[in-house]
């Protein structure tokens, strides 16, 4: 099962380890500029309201502050909007603010200190206006409208989008509708129909790293030093928002400690350059951890699914509605709403399938991209309702789902590509590997437990492309230049790995260089779980153009073809002989020489292709659960944890491993802990003290991951696997705590509140 | 006489011009790092000594200090020796001292004034030892030794040496022995034979911006903020020095204020790093100004030359006997003695020469690179001499040089490249201008009135090596990459240019990329007046191969072949036809694209090619001055100043007569004012008020420059012109003292009472 033999089997130190083992990793967190100053942000009390009037003169007038922006500063500027695919968030709120904690007004001053005091100085008189805090207010009848015009912003075509507009119904930012067969024919003639719904809280992304961004501004260049994690995107963004050519604005990107899609896109980047113009000062902002909890969120969303189901547990059709709350702010959501979407049928056959999924507007934090994109919030709902109809029909839950299971090679809807991986080998896998068919039934007492599993299953590498340089040294030592951003994902690791055993290289002769907009190749964006298949391919590309050149150099200095040249260990093989590279190299160049090899990913774009065909691969991922619930106090504890998930092939099996561990336990935290509370139009625990994430001593008691290889269409076939793990820990708690206890949780995170709640309805 | 046209005609505001008006300009001396700690370094105040003992625990003991540095701890390093050519100068002094300012230990701590103070602490024991401070003294017979055995560092081959070898004789670091046809026979059938001695100097570079550097040690990293010149050579320098493999050193270069040789090559910089890698933090180290008086110099130096001459004025042979005073440590003097050595001819026609240079080591201040190299030695004694043969024998010195000059095309010495430029062209330029055909004779009086001129000549561009990269956005906006430092040349915006106008873009589109060795592609050095050519050449293809890519894509998107279209500002003519590139570059690759093309001079070096064939081309230059000298005081003014230089093709035509200009007035300074003087064993004027530069007042009161245009080897044409205005002025200035008053100054500078001391001597 665990596939063919690769080269990179053999364990290695990550490249970033030392320098983070031993602090000397350094994060866009320790930098500091001379003459930097100190950014702080005003955020709105209010939920909604009209700024009526801002007086920043008395906050500008406290010694040692340097600048104060306001919505005045904003609308000078070129483009003063920005959004992923809808441009309608503003630098700083102009006219109107859209939740608690949008920012109003910002400082720049000679320590955080003046600039929070300079902050209680500004006067802003709102008018508030009424607030739509849930996705019910926002769409009922004469909701007060967060954008009364179209949005503020341009709106741009979104991305993967088919039937994604600019505000198709009154706060409703985005819509996708998708349709295939006749559903309303094919449930009618289903034996049964089942509509169950689901919920979805708001989650945070609890990033170690806080957000923080340095700006340095002339009239020669913009400069960013930033904690983002696509570099390139930003960038482009700044550009437009200060109207100034691309390649007068330079961004630098250093380790990044954790992001999970929050540190994706431009966010508070262009005040921070606004700042840095206004004070014609370098100015750092670094949020607090309280104001990351007020930026961006997973998207909360309630999804209704219809399936039907012929009495011999042959699945037929599925008609879903999913509303995605989007907060104040378009951010990534337009692009969420068509993941969700399109992954809401799970990896099942279907006779017909149709969704209709939409973004709404509420008066709360953005949500935005977040590890899975969509795929967690809809295979939460799809995985457990596959659970509950094996159920209601006396069906095993494993034997449902593998009769209907998308084999190998079968496409995910029509005209998609094929499922590149064997779905029902790696759930027989958890299925073993949990003990699912030794196990006791629950027991009577107060402790009960069950067990549940889940496949996940997302598209992934996205339509992203990546350039890339390699740089070898006569010495045989090289350098990789390629914009994937070190997320803690491992990422420089794996990459140098490619350029390594492309070149025929020891690992540790390769580094990986920092990025810089001005020189690292193009890449646009760290994410898709795209690094290892779509940057690596780029690296496998550009460092085979290096060997060429070097192939073709040693073949010009002994008078032969390249073909009969291989390279190994920086030793030219010429049959029998053996010859060095560098003092062939030093001879000839004697002043010096670096081979510079390029290369960059072709995977085309194209916007007619069906959604599943526009992927690179797919993400699956297996997932088993047995729990203990304690019937008196509701509290679940996961006894037993196993996931899988497809490298396609592993560049670094340990690192594959603690991706898919760090995502199902990331998922685990969201299943039972996690969840940004409102009390009415207030955030409740917007504070990393009241934000309840799992405790080390939450974790599950025994926790086994597995990673299976069945080739990708990166280099040496491997493909993205940082997300994969995130996808069925949602259902198979679930899952299993209906094992355990008979009740059925519809809205994570399962809380003991919930969970008895759940137990004392039934009884 | 102004040359052919050139598309670099038209007037530009220089890429750096705004940041540096308006003070945004970045320096390394403004760089700042968290946590940096200041370092100041002890220095010797014996002109040779015995170090018996280093007790550095009080000053390490003093609250504040990081780190202290003493030779015991250069001695750890796997190779603790520097030097261009020949190693022998330790990272810090290690057993010995060898001038006053030696480097003897260095205390890194958290402000400059506690470094300063614990310098106090550290208890140096020293066994004084015989000075030598003149090259007489170093070569008199049993002389006290600089270096007792070989050189404690090991010696390389020295680059354009042809008989440069390890201590050829005591206190003789290295020799150049030149010679071509039968020079004694040749000077024994002459009518007259000359023999004069000429005396240079010692002169500091006196750079506005101090010596700087920032180094960042781990175990993962070395990392250095340099103000140095040649950012790949300290790379490998260091490299070797703390036995680091290449790829994980990393410099970055930014804005330098001056150099003109004295930040080429390794200095104080692994000193830097070794207090970084010791203190764990980084460490800035700037030189005060009255150090870098005691860091480098140009090589003061004598040089007799035996001069045969037929009695009609036909020179015939020349034979030269030059030493340079090397000061203590090698740096650059190999190269330097071979440069003068092989100069000392002029630009005229001999039937023989014979040469022997050497470099001699002196308890002084190290000797190094300095703008000219070598040339401007050879050039002051050669075109006094020539000057005064022609008053001894009565013929005009402008006729006496036109009989015997190198015509266009004929090599400088057998087997060389041929001269590349009109050097009687020039010459008659200077004349022209200068009025000396007009001349009044010089009246009686307390002030008399000269003229004089020279032809200066050097080779150029050296063996130089340079690769680059040019990233072209979609937007039609570039970013260039390459390793030549902005040292206040104009660099940046003459290799813009070349790639501009390659792209058929407005300069105003290109920027050049800040320097990072992880990054950007390998150059060996701003030198040599070598960056237009030789890494305007590698940018100019590197341009080019970006060109046909973009031609290559257009050509695919519309159908037809290469050759049908071409690029002018950012838009593709085909034909009647124009297409906006970058909608249809958006289109097809959707999620972004930069085109990255790449380029290399390839320029190979040849040790066994005569010297004078391995240089890229030609520096000429013609300096024509009117003096007015007082006989009562013996000072000098000079009244009119011409000056002109040969560009090959201007890039930037007012940079060329900025840079001819330049240098004309650096050597103006030089020629009156400047001298490094010691008394004794004491450095006398070490410091920036004692040591006389010229002063506004002093300037020329007529000035005046020309740039000729004979083509080079470089992009458009064009050819190096940095070095071209230093080569003449002494002569020039020498000349034209004795037209007016019949004296002959042979030694620089021509202060008044050197000028007075030979007015008194004549009577």
């Amino acid at each position: 099962m665990e596939g063919s033999p690769s080269p990179f089997r053999t364990p290695v130190i990550p490249l970033d380890g030392p320098d983070k083992v031993t602090g000397a990793a350094r994060y866009t967190f320790d930098l500091s500029l001379p003459g930097m100053l100190h950014a702080k942000v005003l955020r709105s009390p209010h939920p909604h309201a009209r700024i009526s009037s801002i007086d920043a003169r008395p906050a500008e007038s406290l010694v040692g502050v340097a600048a104060v922006v306001t919505g005045a500063d904003a609308v000078r500027l070129p483009d003063p909007y920005y959004g992923v695919a809808i441009r309608d968030q503003p630098v700083i709120a102009i006219d109107k603010v859209r939740y608690v904690g949008d920012m109003v007004a910002a400082v720049a001053a000679i320590d955080e200190e003046t600039a929070y005091r300079a902050l209680n100085l500004i006067e802003v008189q709102y008018e508030p206006l009424p607030a739509v805090m849930t996705v019910e207010e926002a769409l009922a009848e004469g909701a007060p409208l967060l954008f009364e015009a179209p949005a503020g912003g341009a709106a741009v075509p979104v991305g993967d989008g088919v039937t994604s507009l600019k505000e198709p119904r009154p706060n409703v930012l985005s819509e996708f509708g998708y349709r295939n067969g006749d559903v309303e024919a094919v449930l009618a003639g289903s034996d049964h129909v089942f509509e169950d719904r689901f919920t979805f809280s708001r989650i945070n992304h609890f990033h170690l790293e806080p957000y923080v961004n340095v700006a340095r501004a002339s009239r020669e260049q913009i400069e960013l030093w930033s904690c983002n994690q696509d570099p390139f995107v930003l960038r482009n963004d700044l550009a437009r928002i200060f109207g100034r050519p691309a390649n007068i604005v330079r961004i630098h990107a250093s380790y990044v400690g954790g992001g999970f899609g929050s540190k994706s896109f431009c966010k508070m980047e262009p005040l921070v350059v606004l700042l840095a113009v206004k004070a014609g000062r370098p100015v750092r902002l670094c949020l607090s951890l309280d104001e990351g909890l007020l930026t961006l969120t997973k998207h909360a969303g309630v999804l209704v699914l219809n399936t039907g189901v012929m009495a011999d547990g042959r699945l037929t059709a599925r008609q879903s509605e999913i509303q995605l709350d989007a907060g104040a702010y378009s951010d990534a959501s337009a692009m969420t709403v068509v993941k969700a979407g399109y992954r809401i049928t799970g990896p099942y056959r279907w006779m017909a399938v149709a969704t209709c999924a939409y973004a709404v507007r509420t008066n709360s934090v953005p949500a935005g991209s977040f590890r899975g994109f969509g795929g967690t919030q809809a295979s939460f709902a799809s995985e457990s309702q596959i659970d509950m109809i094996a159920r209601r029909l006396g069906i095993d839950p494993y034997e449902f789902r593998r009769k209907n299971l998308l084999s190998v090679g079968e496409p995910f809807q029509p005209g998609d590509s094929g499922i590149d991986s064997d779905l029902l080998a790696g759930l027989d896998t958890v299925v073993d590997r949990l003990g699912y068919r030794r196990r006791a039934p629950s027991v009577a007492g107060t402790k009960r437990r069950g067990m549940g599993f889940a496949i996940g299953i997302k598209d992934g590498g996205g339509t992203n492309y990546a350039q890339a340089l390699v740089k070898v040294l006569p010495s045989g030592r090289a350098i990789v230049n390629a914009a994937t951003v070190e997320i803690g994902q491992g990422a420089t690791t794996a990459l140098c790995r490619i350029a390594a055993e492309t070149l025929g290289l020891p690992l540790d002769r390769v580094r990986y260089g920092a990025i810089d907009t001005d020189h690292t190749p193009l890449n646009n964006g760290t994410h898709v779980s795209c690094a290892t298949t779509v940057t690596g391919l780029a690296i496998e590309r550009a460092a085979a153009d290096a060997l060429r050149q070097i192939l073709e150099f040693a073949a010009d200095r002994l008078g032969c073809s390249t073909g009969d040249l291989t390279l190994d260990h920086w030793t030219v093989r010429q049959g029998n002989y053996v010859h060095s590279l560098k003092p062939m190299i030093d001879d000839y160049f004697g002043a010096g020489y670096e081979f510079i090899g390029r290369g960059g990913t072709g995977f085309a774009y194209d916007p007619a292709a069906p959604l599943g065909a526009r992927n690179l691969f797919w993400i699956p991922s297996w997932v088993g659960a047995e729990v203990e619930v304690d019937c008196e106090t509701g509290r679940v504890v996961v006894k037993h944890l196993v996931v899988g998930a497809d490298s396609g092939t592993s560049v670094n099996a340990q690192a594959c491993r603690g991706q898919v561990e760090g995502a199902a336990l990331q998922a685990f935290g969201q299943s039972l802990f996690e969840e940004l509370r409102y009390h009415g139009t207030e955030p409740l625990n917007a504070t990393p003290l009241a934000y309840r994430v799992p405790l080390a001593s939450d974790l599950p008691e025994r926790y086994e991951s597995f990673v299976v290889e069945h080739g990708g269409p990166g280099p040496f076939g491997a493909k993205g696997i940082g997300e994969s793990g995130m996808l069925g820990v949602a259902a198979a708690i679930a899952n299993a705590i209906e094992d355990a206890v008979g009740v059925r949780l519809r809205q994570i995170p399962f809380t003991p509140e919930r969970v008895l709640t759940a137990i004392e309805g039934a009884r």
